[in-house]
């Protein structure tokens, strides 16, 4: 039987501007105490966006916490008062130069459930138009377009490295082979 | 073109069990200042059994960060000095009680690169067999067998909600495509 972990304590280590960080002191089945430590984030949003011909676009991007120039699917911190497709539509906007009408909600999941609440909605976005890119002035992102059949050999490959982008392409290859 | 954020200051704000903490202060290449929170993880495994039968193998556990029971593919943290093929082994016995000779490395993907180092390396369990599952003292895990195909309906309706098991279940499938 799976049970739930009742708080007993709760410390706030850390507010951020990201995330914040406290550690909970939860009683277990035995009624014995352990801790857990739990990064609180506000969600964020990733958008798979397929062009007209069939095409993904992505950003690349220099991640600090890992020193690395990440592939990624576009996506963004969802901001104070925004619906999640709000987010998703400035996102894509900003960091790629695309707008659309078409914005769907496909699902949501916890990027890492075991110490962290952030939950990404996940979005498809069709009918995309160049308008021009317009990246906050703290972000520099370069945009690059690939064939999805491509983007399932660089999975392969060990060449995307970002779990909501694997999902994005996974879902996309899967979108483009039932529209086949 | 993608540029790399230079360290300027370091600040650890908590040194934990599993996570720590840190906030660094980085130059961008307009020479201004911006600080990066960057959580700290030592890395985990996801492993995706499937048995000789075609089903694959979840764990059902409460997870505190979001308060809630989830399905995963059996998963945990990489231990000082240990592999994380040993990792793999471990972890699958201990979660689900099945034991194997042919766990095989696939791929390797961050689940928050925005700000977590945390790196999962994803394993593939095949020629399972039962030994009896051997949790932790503080674990409390539920084991459950799935068809793949029902999986997949499951993601579709939004019933799977963590990133690894998304990836894993995606990864399944075409495995079990590509070999009928």
């Amino acid at each position: 039987m799976c049970y739930e972990e009742k708080t007993m304590k709760s410390e706030r280590i850390y507010e951020g501007k990201i995330v914040n960080l406290r550690i909970d002191t939860v009683e277990l089945p035995d009624k014995k105490y352990s801790k857990r430590e739990i990064v609180e984030h506000p969600g964020a949003v990733g958008i798979i966006p397929i062009t007209d011909d069939g095409y993904m676009i992505l950003v690349k991007q220099f991640r600090k916490a890992v020193e690395k120039v990440l592939l990624e699917i576009p996506a963004g911190k969802i901001e104070i008062n925004e619906e999640p497709k709000e987010t998703a539509l400035r996102e894509l906007y900003e960091e790629t130069g695309y707008q659309t009408d078409n914005m769907e909600y496909l699902f949501e999941f916890y990027t890492s459930p075991g110490f962290s609440n952030e939950k990404v909605y996940m979005f498809l976005a069709k009918e995309l138009y160049y308008v021009g890119q317009n990246v906050n002035k703290d972000e520099y992102i370069e945009i690059e377009k690939f064939k999805i059949e491509d983007l399932m050999d660089m999975i392969e490959r060990g060449e995307i490295n970002d779990s909501k982008t694997m999902i994005g392409i996974y879902y996309a290859n899967m979108y483009i082979n039932q529209k086949k």
